[in-house]
């Protein structure tokens, strides 16, 4: 049986609140739990949007009453709310900017404001960027030039790859994670999946766009999932939101990299436990690992994940290593498909909750 | 009389080839001596562009038969010709890169290309951008992570000096200009200009941001005209190209400046002389100075101006100072309203002719 250390995925969208039939604190956490993960950090693109005080309260009792693993909340950068989000830093785990269009209402288009959520934001935690293309320049500008810690979210390109290792060179304080969707498909998939299903954003890339994100293993900082439920009326519908479920699926994928010598365990542990927990300066999560059956072979059939969703982008692949248990704290949260931390028990790791 | 040296303008449309019924090398460098200019940096986004070396040519051969004071010819960056234009670059006075939609079919969309371009263009010249808002961060990105030198055209907003003064705080190798229409016009003299007559890139701007320019002086390396004509017939038509026409009203306008103390003397020709010979690394033209009369006020009318559009955004200003006497490389070149060296005169500072 290998033991890891409990996983931490730093990208996750649990639709709460305003989404609730795709996705919610619980079945979110459980979906974690049964990935490996003792704690996420959640996107703040929900309905309302997470920008002030009042939302961001909204996702923190939504959490308070049903998580089952750990989490964190990220804070929403909008065009009005420079000066609140800089106040309400201690309560997230991270300012989320949208450079590009995505799922949400939320995107920042006003060049000011963007100034505006550099200059302010404390330097404690980073600036995650939804930044593809040109836009990845002009955050990695804004970090040199601010002097602020950038955090790429699923980096999908060659290009964007390159860019960010010359910045680490020359020294900006920027950190990345790819997904296992975009080390694992590529638009060569598209027809397979279907045109709904095979929305995401960053959309799916080139072949040679993944042969250089694998080659380019020592600049990415995170494996992330940007486990972005909807459920399957909505991807077969006519206009498909774009995401993809990923909790369920992400360790398995990344465990047959390391069984195909693509990848080391130390680098795997790196990438999805250590450096989420140093880059969002996470407390420790004491007595929490998981124990995995390595050479369990299963095949991923979206019914029968515990995501709200009921669907995956992996359907029919089979895929090696599975988790048995997950501790949390000490306690026994998971163990083979049966989620036993009650709804609540999981903990903010940033924060009591928004002060009255 | 004051006596200066012949000032330089790194940003000038001479419309040829293919332009020429709005202005051609003959009339533009007319138009610069008359402004008291005795080199011009011609812009490659003419029909055809200058990005290869039968393009060039073309334009090298007009300006050696026709022009009349001193010159040097930008290249354009395009999505094609990354490794044709690292090769010209002996032959052009910088590579010309439009990141925003202007006048011509110039306009680098490919991140990719715009990556090669600054990865192979040779260090000693700089790449000149167009490059407004969130481009402008791009840019300096590029710069930044390239190690390469930036020339940032026609600064317009508050928004823009405040990046580049950051980057260059920083070690940045950036340098930039503004043109005297974003100094001496904003969007408060559109009513008066016409919709058509107004149209520039970048646009005219607010107040506010003209102010913040002039707060930041320090920061702006050369004033550039952007002399870029069209004719009145173009202007007051269906679809107005954007561009002003502004080498025969730059020196009075700074001028004005001067006698106003919001700049000194120096500040002038250190913007209008010195600084742009520094950044385009232009050998020095011996014995060639202008003689002004501080004194003398003149009313602009588009009539009366060398330049083949006919018309200024400044029509009716009264301005203080005008140049008399223009000395080219030893020779009286101009005097009085009077172009006196022949067309030919003007030598290429940067190259002999493109080898066929």
């Amino acid at each position: 049986m290998l033991e890891l250390p409990g996983l931490i995925d730093p990208h996750v969208h649990l639709r709460e609140p305003g989404g609730t039939h795709k996705e919610d604190f619980e079945t979110g956490t459980i979906a974690a739990l049964a990935g490996g993960f003792t704690a996420v950090l959640a996107m703040p693109n929900t309905q309302p949007p997470l920008v002030d005080s009042a939302s961001l309260e909204l996702a923190q009792l939504a959490a308070r009453a049903k998580a089952r693993c750990d989490y964190g909340i990220f804070l929403g950068a909008g065009e009005g709310n420079t000066s609140a989000a800089s106040a309400l830093a201690p309560w997230a785990c991270g300012l989320k900017v949208y450079m590009d269009h995505t799922y949400g209402p939320l995107r920042m288009q006003s060049l000011p404001a963007l100034i505006e959520h550099f200059q302010r934001w404390p330097g404690s935690r980073p600036i995650a960027c939804h930044a593809e293309g040109h836009s990845l320049a002009v955050v990695l500008a804004m970090a040199h030039l601010f002097d602020r810690r950038v955090h790429i979210c699923h980096v999908s390109t060659a290009v964007e790859i390159q860019l960010i290792r010359l910045a680490k060179e020359r020294g900006t304080q920027v950190t990345c994670e790819v997904t296992p969707h975009h080390l694992f498909l590529s638009k060569s998939n598209l027809p397979a999946l279907g045109s709904g299903r095979g929305e995401v954003r960053p959309r799916l890339a080139t072949p040679e766009d993944v042969a250089a994100l694998w080659e380019s293993l020592e600049v990415i900082d995170c494996f992330a999932t940007d486990h972005a439920p909807h459920t399957l009326a909505e991807k077969d519908g006519e206009q498909p939101p774009p995401g993809f479920p990923g909790l369920e699926t992400a360790l398995s994928l990344m465990l047959g990299a390391v069984n195909e010598e693509r990848l080391g365990m130390d680098g795997l542990v790196l990438r999805m436990h250590t450096n989420p927990q140093r880059i969002f300066d996470l407390p420790p999560q004491r007595e929490s690992r998981i124990e995995i059956d390595e050479d369990h072979v299963w095949e991923v059939r979206g019914v029968e994940l515990h995501s709200r969703c009921g669907w995956s982008p992996f359907e029919g692949m089979k895929l090696r290593g599975r988790v048995r248990r997950v501790y949390l704290r000490g306690q026994l949260a998971y163990e083979d498909g049966q989620a036993l931390a009650p709804p609540g028990s999981g903990r903010d790791l940033i924060s009591t909750p928004v002060p009255a």
